[in-house]
């Protein structure tokens, strides 16, 4: 602490140093966070540090659809009240949440883990994409629900996706519009993610 | 995740909330935070709880100044580079943090862990000033530098330390009011807190 350049005893610079690194926290809110450890309880604190360590203990892909799961298979995919005719497939697993938040959505999901990208070189065989038509030749889908983001990419890996899916005369849509284009899914708001779900249009 | 209430797996649903809990930060963001640890490596998520853990097992308070310690005493106080015939002091550790940012201050501290405020029942004796008149017993202080913060409390605390003081025959000073009235020091900013020391003015 008799460093100009360093004025917090370690543990308390280490703190704010990691908390720094979070996205959206600049050195100014991360010092405010780790103040806040200061003042707090013991148990919470320590709820807090087993919080973070639980995530990475307990979290991995679900087995079936690639979502977050607590064990092997997801909470949506081992629900057994889940419409199995709609399949929803996003790119991410925080698309998945996004849409559980809208309430619009009854059905089972599929996440590719990435969008098709040939910039950084993502292709088709990079992408959880070979599981997804293995998924549905052994399942009994009705709708095919591609909700990937509406951006170049996205489009691009909905295209590739639905014109692989015709041939097997399942129903695909995408979400309608009503998100504005540039927008990713996990921004888009409730509201609007909504309306996509309902004007959902067969492609 | 198959409840519209919580569209999060269980571990990242209550990463979400601890977050949630920090000053500053809404779900959103606390959202944005949690997902940052499903995609940092393992190692930097265990940096994370480590320094939380650390900082609750390692800091405690200097023996000597109230300041935060890692060990018996702190790093000021141990640093036989700084000059001992100077004394600050100031409400709360963060304080100390503040001020040696600025870099114009190279005397010892004294943290008397509060203020006085009789509307909280806060009383002289509920505070470090006890010690703080030992201190200046024992030791050969040439100037008593008194950084409270410019509020009513700040200054009453300050006023009932100057009156104690003075029979002592030691120069007691303040801040200079560079601090404008109502900002706490800890956020005043790095030219202005400069200002203030430079400016500083017997009592």
């Amino acid at each position: 602490m008799a460093d100009i350049d360093s004025p917090y005893p370690d543990s308390l610079g280490k703190l704010v140093e990691v908390f720094a690194r979070l996205p959206g926290v600049g050195k100014r809110s991360a010092e405010r966070m780790a103040f806040y450890f200061l003042k707090c309880g013991k148990e919470e604190a320590m709820d807090f540090a087993f919080a973070i360590r639980d995530l990475r203990k307990n979290l991995r892909s679900c087995t079936i659809c690639f979502n977050l799961a607590e064990g092997e298979i997801c909470a949506i995919c081992s629900n057994p009240a889940r419409d199995d005719s709609q399949l929803c497939v996003v790119e991410m697993p925080r698309d998945v949440i996004a849409i559980e938040k809208t309430g619009s959505y009854r059905g089972l999901y599929h996440v590719i883990l990435g969008r098709i990208s040939p910039i950084e070189g993502i292709e088709p065989d990079d992408l959880k994409i070979k599981e997804l038509f293995i998924r549905i030749e052994n399942g009994d889908f009705e709708e095919i629900i591609i909700a990937t983001n509406p951006t170049a990419e996205g489009d691009a890996t909905a295209s590739y996706l639905a014109d692989k899916i015709h041939p097997l005369n399942i129903k695909v849509s995408r979400l309608a519009r009503g998100i504005s284009a540039g927008t990713e899914i996990e921004f888009a708001g409730l509201a609007n993610l909504q309306s996509a779900f309902l004007g959902r249009s067969k492609i």
